[in-house]
Formats: structure tokens, sequence, C-alpha cells
């Protein structure tokens, strides 16, 4: 038993990390996942989506962080009515998420960051930067000693297949991302069609690191912007209609869009650098972190994912 | 308020990272310590300590990591005794801490990365990198999104001034290091004395810097082992018994013993790498981190604290 003396009269909680697992059998074995978001805006299909999610929903804590902007503004109401409405008291155990954290985001150590490298820093790098800070806050306020699975779910990932929790843990791999597309219409083949959406799920190049070896500790490489070459293979054009939706390929970097992470890779320390780790930061920082933690990134080219299109 | 509508029985909490602060302030501004123990062994000197501190009770709350080993068995009985005792619900509200999360180490990652690194990797390393891994466990667990302040005190700190938290919160540090020294009793001059104890709080120097400079990526220097002259100012040395205990200084490295950290450098992605950052691990990999997210590492020369001697 993972929590075997909880006494909260006491304020006295026990947990046993080694009795803690993250297995295949994630629904079977009642482990707790929690799903972190950072939102900027609200959309109603994501909501949508995730409530049709079929991971039972009294495992599924949700945590939330939102900007101190006025789009955040609007989201945190949004998000707030939906909530509500979830877990409204008159509905049943089973209805509900065992827990739901909105974090209103911090924006000072930024603004301090900002005045210090304003000149350094390219617009794209500070709001990466920015994006790994809201991350890190999200994570570290919500992830608990029960905690067996981190499910990092972008607020703009608007359909999933409805066993996405079930389908990535399936695969018991440290950490594990989906093959991020968007919905279009074609106006050439007037038709709808997909197209790659996320570039940062790749391999790394011979290329890639020989740039790095030539860059200064403070630069940075981010991918799937053309002003730098490194050649890496992306999962993003990996991705094959007619292929086995299980193919496993292995990352060295990750985007955020849907990523299951286990949660002991976290425990470990794995985090979003804010700073240029190995020249990278955010969420392709963080697989440099998971794997230099001793663990493996595996991404899944064929298991699709799809971002809003506004 | 930090905890603007906190609503228990939908399961749902906001907090406002900009409205939570960690101020000089702290017990006026009623702002909640975490107080963080990793405990191999359990020294009542250490929990009368703890219980002599005059900062409110019911603003700290503790976290403890043990490891599975004889040693960890035993600890563990004697510290939930202890709790039991201070937490019980005869005790006045005021007489008891907020929280205690008691969390048994994993030691499986640790074992999978010594089985790949044996060969590379010292004694003194792994134990470090050991050591790092059970300070993220207890970390990312146990901080929560009301945290302002997080201490760490190694379990074998056996005596402090009784205003340690108020004293080390008082000088608005990111990050904060108290002076580690022993009492023993010098045999030459048949008296009781004090001598250094902890040399993890230290001084880059330039010897420091090129030595790292010619090391390959897997390396580290660990400080107050006598293999590599580094020639870092140790602040195990500043200590001067005339001096003003205010005196301030900054660091590049420090120690566990007890050191004060503001929530939001953790929030920010500060955590102790288990693996080389800039050939630096644990603790003092973390002061590097630390700063490399902008934030400023100081130590305290004339502010001691005793380690135990056994
Ligand atoms: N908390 C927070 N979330 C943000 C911020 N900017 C974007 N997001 C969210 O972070 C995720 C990724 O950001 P997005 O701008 O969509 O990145 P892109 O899709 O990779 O271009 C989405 O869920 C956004 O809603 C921000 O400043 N703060
Ligand atoms: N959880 C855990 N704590 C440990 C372990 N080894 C030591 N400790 C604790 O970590 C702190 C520092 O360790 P210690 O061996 O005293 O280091 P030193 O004083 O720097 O030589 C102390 O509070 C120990 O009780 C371990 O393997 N696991
Ligand atoms: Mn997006
Ligand atoms: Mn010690």
């Amino acid at each position: 038993d993972v929590i075997p003396r909880n006494l909260p009269n006491d304020h006295i909680s026990h947990y046993d990390l080694n009795k803690l697992a993250s297995t295949p059998m994630a629904a079977y074995n009642q482990e707790r996942v929690l799903i972190l978001s950072p939102m900027s805006r609200f959309y109603d299909e994501y909501w949508a989506n995730l409530l049709k999610l079929t991971y039972p929903r009294e495992l599924i804590e949700l945590g939330f962080i939102v900007p101190r902007t006025a789009d955040g503004d609007v989201a945190l109401k949004k998000l707030e009515k939906a909530v509500k409405l979830v877990q409204s008291p008159r509905n049943s155990k089973e209805a509900k998420f065992a827990k739901i954290t909105i974090l209103r985001q911090d924006n000072e150590s930024l603004q301090s960051q900002k005045e210090k490298d304003r000149h350094a820093l390219s617009v794209q790098k500070e709001r990466r930067a920015n994006m790994a800070l809201a991350r890190n806050s999200l994570l570290f306020t919500t992830i608990g000693p029960y905690t067996s699975w981190v499910l990092w779910l972008d607020a703009d990932i608007v359909e999933t297949p409805n066993t996405l929790i079930q389908d990535l843990a399936g695969h018991d791999k440290p950490v594990i991302s989906a093959n991020c597309y968007q919905r279009y219409f074609d106006d050439e083949k007037k038709e709808d069609s997909i197209r790659p959406y996320d570039f940062n799920n790749w391999v790394e190049s011979d290329e890639g690191l020989r740039i790095a070896s030539t860059m200064s500790d403070d630069d940075i490489i981010v991918e799937g912007y053309h002003d730098i070459a490194t050649y890496r293979p992306l999962m993003a054009h990996f991705y094959d209609p007619n292929g086995d939706v299980n193919t496993e390929m292995q990352l060295d970097g990750v985007g955020g869009a849907a990523v299951m992470v286990k949660a002991d890779v976290h425990r470990d320390g794995a985090m979003f650098p804010s700073f240029p780790f190995y020249h990278l930061i955010e969420t392709e920082g963080f697989a440099k972190m998971a794997k230099r933690l001793g663990y493996e990134v595996f991404g899944l080219p064929n298991y699709l994912v799809f971002h809003f299109n506004e």
C-alpha cells in the first residue's frame, strides 16, 4: 500500500516510495495520474476532450497555471466555470477529479530575468524560458508522494484518443511523447487534411552536436525554426498513416503537447531548465535532463494528438 | 491572501503565486516554512533543538526522507515515536506542526545508476548522487503552492540558535547558508572547543574554474577533500568569534547543514543535480543552479550551527 498510514487528524503522512509504481497496467493498479496544463487560453474542445478520457477520474488530479495577462484573466474565468461544473458536490465521486489545483503565475522572477538578459535573449528564448518557469512552478507544487504518472498536456490540444492515458502508460517508458499534428482545410485539394505541428520531438544529429560544440554557454538551439539547420530527424516527419500506432522511436528532445512521464523521473530531479542546459531549454532541456538522470526518452510517431487551429 | 478560495469539498484549490511572499518579517506575515531533513539516523539532540525553535509551529511543515537501510529502520521508528508525541491530538494547535510528511526512500533508480556507472563513479560521487536523489524526492513531493520558505536542515545538526528561522529569513536572501561547526574536546588544551565541519560552503576560485575547464562532462569536483586543490575560499575558515553574527558573504557552493531557500527559487526549478552540473553535484550543484536561475547565494560565516560529534 502506497499510503499506508495517513493520519489526517495528526497531520502526519507516511509514504513508501519503493511501493509506489508506474506500470503499464496503471488503471488496474489504481495509479494516480497528475495532468498538468499551462494555460494561456481556455478552449472548449480541450476541456471536452479531457472529460472524454476514460481513465478513472477519481485517480486523476489536474493542475493548471494561468499567466497574469488579459488572455489569462479570460482563461481563468472559463476554467473556473468548467471546473465548478464537473466538481459539483452533487456529482458522484466517480464523476469528479481527485483534486484540481489552479495556480496564478508569478511573473516577478521572469521580470528580473528579462531586465538582466534583455539584450542577450531573443524573443523565442524569453518565451521558452517563461514557459519553463511556469511548468516548474506547476510541477513542484502539485506532484505528491503518491503520484505515479505526470501527463503534460498543453491546453491547446483539442483532440486525443479517449484512451490517451492508458495508451501512453501502456508503453511503460520513463518519458513518452505523442506526435502533435493539426487539422486544417487544404485549399488546393479542397478537403480536410492534417499537417505536422510540433517540431520539438527530435533525435539528436551530428550537425546538432557540432553546432552545440561551437556555442557559448548561454546560447541555445531551438528546434523547428529555420535559422539553425541541425538536420535533426524530427518525429513530426515520421508519421505513417498506415504504420503501427504503437511504433516507438527514441528521442533526444520532446515538446510539451502530450508527454507522459513516470513521476520518479521528476522526483529524481528532472525539471524544465529556463537556462540553457546543453544549449537546450524548457521541454527540450527536460528531455536532456531526464537522459542525464539515466532515463530513456521515447516518442510515438504514429500516435497523433491534435493542436488547435485558430 | 495567498489561499483565496480553498474549497476542500470540491477538491479545488486556487493559489496566486504573485501574492505569495518570502519576506524578512516571515513570522509576522505568517509565512509557511517547510523544514526538510534527509535522515539516516535520528538524534535526540536534533529533535530537541527542532522543538526549541521559536518560529510559530503552526506555520511549520516538516518533511523527512529515510533510507531503506538497517540504520534507516531504526531512525524511522524513533522519528515516528517523536512525531506522534508532538502531534498528539491532545496537544493544542500551537503545539503541533502544520503537517509532517515521512518518505521512505526509493532506491531503485540509484541501483540502476550504480550498475551503469560503477566504474566511473567514485564512492563519494555515488554517495552524493544518492543524497541528491533523496533531497529531490523530498522536495518535489512536499513543497506546496503556499510554501514561502524551505529550510534544509540536516538531521545531524544538533544545535542552532532558537531563532534560526527568523534569523535566516531576516537576511532576505534567495539562498543563505549557516556556518556548520562541531563541538569537541581539545585533548591538548584539555578544554571544550569548536572546529569547522562543513566545507561545502565556498567561493569559486580561478584555480577551481581552471580545473573544471580541463575536465570531461562527467567529472566532478567535490570540495573538502584533498585530492583536488581548488584553493577555493571556504566559509568554514571565515568564522570570526568576535565578528558581527550578521556578516554576509557571497557563495558559489553550499552544503546542506542549514540552508534557507526562498521557495520561489525551488519553484523556478532549482534542484539538487545527481549528475555533474558544471562539475558539481548535490548541494554544491544546487547553488550553481540557483545562480543559473538568476539568484544570489549567501553564507553567514559567523552564524554557527553544530554538527553531531560521535
Ligand atoms: N502559464 C502559462 N501558460 C502559457 C503561456 N503561454 C502559453 N501558455 C500555454 O502553454 C502551452 C504551450 O504554449 P503555446 O504558446 O501554445 O506554444 P506552441 O503551441 O508551442 O506555440 C499552451 O497550453 C498555452 O496555453 C504563459 O505565458 N503562461
Ligand atoms: N534519506 C537519506 N538520508 C541520508 C542518507 N545518508 C545520509 N543521510 C542524511 O543526510 C544528511 C547528510 O548526510 P551525512 O552523511 O551526515 O553527510 P556529511 O555530514 O556531510 O558527511 C544527514 O541528515 C543524514 O542523516 C541516505 O542514504 N538517505
Ligand atoms: Mn500551442
Ligand atoms: Mn552529517
